[in-house]
């Protein structure tokens, strides 16, 4: 099975698996709408691809883990829509979780996700049981306290901010928690694989900086210059717009580099340079180098 | 160590565990607001007078899930006080959560809390490592969806309700999930627990409905007359003060004939016969019958 089918099958599974008479409807629609249609699901795509190029040998449960990450994300979304963060109107093109259904329904979706998202791991431990608390930890760790993507979003209500701490809570610690996870998950060491996380995270929350002022709207799926209307810290308005689009492309070459010599190698660089390149396309930085001065 | 300095001692310890350099101050600090100082933390007693009953021979798992309960239960505090539910401004005496730290940190607090919860079950598994996969699945269960407390909260926002159903999801279940845990984390079979959690739980939401209208609100906590105001499903509506009064001591009678028997049976009955005539005084049962016409 591809790993497209593997992710979208085993979020299907999970969601499907709490959609049973006596659950509270309108939370069970939220929570398919927080989930499906998908966006480009690059952190299960990541986890996934570490497994294989590390054998893959228990695939349940690393598409378990894949999927747990893509939870932690689609609440983590639905939490910053939320009218007291961004206050956002749309997401991936259509309306938010809490534009939909509602605030209280929106807290309650991102919740349930996050519970959901130890769920699907628990159920997928059977035939590896001794991984299940590693990869927890590793996991809990990409989303919570001290330095998980909660804690990223949490910097934005500290009244001073290191950019680079912020970035690296807010979207890289997920993104080391993926590469870290698809290894764990294949019973290989982690530790090898975290580097590319960190460097892939970073690279796309620049990237993210970047297509708050580049993008079409219609193509990113929300309004774009929320950054500077929300007052948020942007590697776009701290190091301009030549300055951060040289730094993801530095990072994404940083993130090259670490992948460990074996099989797999091949197939996480082209990932790796399709994702990038998708991110940031070269047209922009062509128009970037005209719009601002070097 | 006595059960109270197990819990207290296992929350301080998770929660030290994350107030390290480079975390979030503001979060920090809202997050041990939400824990300490606590309330009475019936859910872990509860589930630590269970694994004595069934033997404790796994004492930092039993404690370790004791203290995730406790964990969820006071992210489902922080959420619930939230403006776009309760919109509370005081909780166990003193201000909630968004009221002293604003509503993002208390919609991250409880974020946080609940992965938080789930790690503090990871760290403990390694001495029964084949346990951690159903403790976290009953957890899960009585905290997400279908049938958890996170579901309880969202059937607030449907349009038709059965108070049964609400208040098994809203209270019972965490209450149900607390007794299995600690058969769980003492290997023992959770079936034979169920009953007792379940029983327990909902004889709590109604004593809680009771304490709405009854109490004192500088001994409660919170503002009284909450449920009417909110429109929320009350059994002390729905029965009427006394009929809700005998409900709820059926209850605590049908909790106390479903322990089994066993050596920690005796104090479990204790337990369950002072943390009733805590909830629920039987002054309150004379001067409600005095009160409302039988």
């Amino acid at each position: 099975m591809d790993t497209q089918s593997r992710i979208e099958r085993a979020l299907h599974a999970t969601l499907s698996a709490h959609e049973v008479a006596g659950a509270p409807h309108r939370l069970v629609a939220a929570i398919r709408h927080a989930v499906f249609p998908g966006g480009a699901r690059i952190r299960p795509h990541l986890c996934i691809a570490v497994a294989l190029a590390c054998g893959d040998d228990d695939p349940g449960l690393a598409t378990a883990a894949a999927a747990s990450l893509e939870l932690m994300h689609c609440a983590s979304l639905v939490h910053d829509d939320l009218p007291c963060f961004d206050n956002a109107a749309t997401r991936r093109g259509r309306p938010s979780v809490q534009a939909a259904y509602g605030e209280p329904l929106a807290v309650l979706t991102g919740d349930a996700l996050i519970v959901m998202a130890f769920q699907i791991l628990a159920a997928a431990a059977g035939k590896s049981p001794a991984r299940l608390a590693p990869l927890m930890s590793t996991i809990a760790a990409g989303t919570g306290m001290p330095f998980g993507i909660v804690a990223g979003q949490a910097w934005e209500c500290e009244p001073k901010v290191n950019l680079s701490d912020y970035q690296r809570a807010k979207t890289g610690a997920l993104f080391a928690a993926a590469t870290a996870a698809g290894a764990q998950a294949a019973g290989a060491d982690p530790a090898r694989w975290r580097t590319l996380g960190e460097r892939l995270g970073e690279a796309y929350q620049i990237a993210d900086d970047i297509r708050d002022v580049m993008a079409d709207p219609d193509v990113l799926g929300k309004p774009i210059g929320q950054d500077a209307s929300l007052g948020r810290p942007s590697a776009a308005h701290q190091l301009g717009l030549t300055g951060a689009i040289e730094h993801f492309e530095g990072l994404v070459a940083g993130a090259m580099e670490s992948i460990p010599n074996c099989a797999g190698a091949p197939r996480l660089r082209a990932l790796v340079k399709m994702e990038s390149e998708r991110l940031v396309p070269k047209a922009w930085c062509e128009d970037a180098a005209r719009r601002v001065p070097a």
